[in-house]
């Protein structure tokens, strides 16, 4: 399973300029079938939150696991835009003050400090349950059992069993710092679910066997547990000017994280651990498996 | 088409607690599949927003439209809890600080203030994120076309072009007063959308013929515009005992209403109107939608 640097740099370009193409669509002015308006300062916030200069890294991961399935590419890259509207979404919400309470976001000002906090509030609200909608339209050419089935795993991967839950629970650990395994259930709700979603729903999307769809979302478990560790080290070793975010805050607010817990060293090595088992998941495919590997390599390495 | 009041009451009631059995059962602590855990914080403040002693009349509509239609009374009822979801979401989030800030509901300390901002901000989108997935889960015994179909309807209703966005539009109100015009189109979109979904998706669970489902949604159109009518006069009418929560506040705060611009008188025509067109829109049922007349009725008569 080889591919270079410089190609998988250049896939995950691409993906984000066609999925970014997909959100500027979705996000546009006009109206859809059964909207009443679309009004102004909404639609701009939700653009804004949305069209953010993100890698779109959740959605590549769909559209990678659905063509190495044999799924649409179109198809998937409307399920890769819902679930970035999920994750743009939970972005806005926890960066309000009575959350988070960040100013910046990749070095902008977040929503509610561009906008105002009742907007943030509404653009969360409308980007969540627009991912419904871009999954449920027909512009998604998908047989209506899949379209459940997406829906169904979205929902469940979203709410309480697992990314708000986490962020309620994220909340809780700044008054009673959690163990090691209070950690891994609140980051696993939190970052984990809808990154094992996003590999998952290439499968939906495609389709595939009962098999090969566990095989995908077990390998989104491992990508998902190395980008939590990774963003752990990062929060560590980097500063305010790389992330474009306040860094160092997770630890200054007495939230434990697990390198906290248990050190870089050993954060370093759990993280080439996931990494291997991660790519050891995708053997069966062969080299068809080459960018979701690099995709595991990249998520572990990454810089910002 | 005639029904006693009592026995549309006792109907109405029945309604109301399967409705709230329902969504105990939904809410209760147990986790769902492929659910991490459920956050306890969270699960009882969801919990809090949502058994609250409403009278449920939407689910009431989806419940009632699906019977006259020939569909399946359980199914409806999955239906009306999810869409009662989404009520109590745009409930919770309107109340919050940065909105409406209220701190009664029904009598009763509004989420934020019976447990804090953050939680309610979280319970209002795991109720949104709920719903979606308590359609699409296996439980609710639907045709997958037919859940599709509830679902885009039921976010198009809901979102930036919907409900959401007549909540940007009432925010945007308190600065600049909408004519008669931007007021039919605020309140159409912040109170309509959702109750004439709520009769479009009864005939949707029935697979209705698409002239059937049409006179519904038109149906639920004239329901919609009454509601308003009818909760505009209460509001100058009522004092805050009898509703349980703030009264005099919007027009206080400086937002039109249709009943402030154009009096009381006019807007009991108005609302007598919308109730006889209500009705006749379901002539064709002949005495099979004696029910769904005097809910009609009762949208524009209520007290509360």
């Amino acid at each position: 399973m080889s591919q270079s640097p410089a190609a998988f740099d250049e896939r995950l370009k691409i993906n984000a300029r066609e999925i970014e193409a997909l959100l500027e669509a979705l996000l546009a002015k006009p109206v859809l079938a059964d909207e009443i308006a679309r009004p102004e300062s909404l639609r701009s916030a939700m653009h804004y939150a949305v069209l953010n200069g993100g890698k779109r890294l959740r959605p590549f991961l769909v559209v990678e696991s659905a063509l190495l399935l044999g799924g649409d590419r179109q198809a998937a890259l409307r399920v890769g835009a819902a679930l970035e509207c999920v994750h743009c979404y939970s972005l806005v919400h926890d960066d309000l003050p009575a959350m988070d309470d960040d100013d910046l976001r990749r070095g902008k000002p977040t929503v509610h400090i561009a906008f105002d906090e009742a907007t943030a509030i509404l653009a969360g609200d409308s980007l969540l349950t627009y991912a419904f909608d871009i999954i449920a339209a027909p512009e998604t050419a998908l047989p209506d059992a899949r379209k459940t089935a997406l829906i169904l795993a979205l929902a469940r991967s979203a709410g309480l069993g697992g990314m708000a839950g986490g962020q309620a629970l994220d909340l809780a650990a700044e008054k009673a710092a959690p163990d090691a395994s209070g950690i891994i259930t609140l980051q696993t709700m939190k970052t984990g679910a809808l990154i094992r979603f996003a590999c998952e729903a290439g499968a939906i999307v495609a389709g595939a066997s009962e098999e090969d769809r566990k095989r995908l979302r077990a390998f989104g478990e491992k990508i998902g547990l190395a980008f939590q560790l990774a963003d752990d080290l990062l929060d560590i070793t980097s500063d305010a000017e790389t992330m474009g975010k306040a860094t160092g805050k997770d630890a200054g607010r007495g939230k434990g994280t697990l390198v906290a817990l248990n050190g870089i060293e050993w954060a370093e090595t759990e993280l080439r651990r996931h990494v291997e088992d991660a790519t050891a998941l995708l053997e069966p495919y062969g080299d068809a498996a080459a960018t979701l590997s690099s995709t595991a390599r990249f998520v572990a390495n990454r810089k910002s």
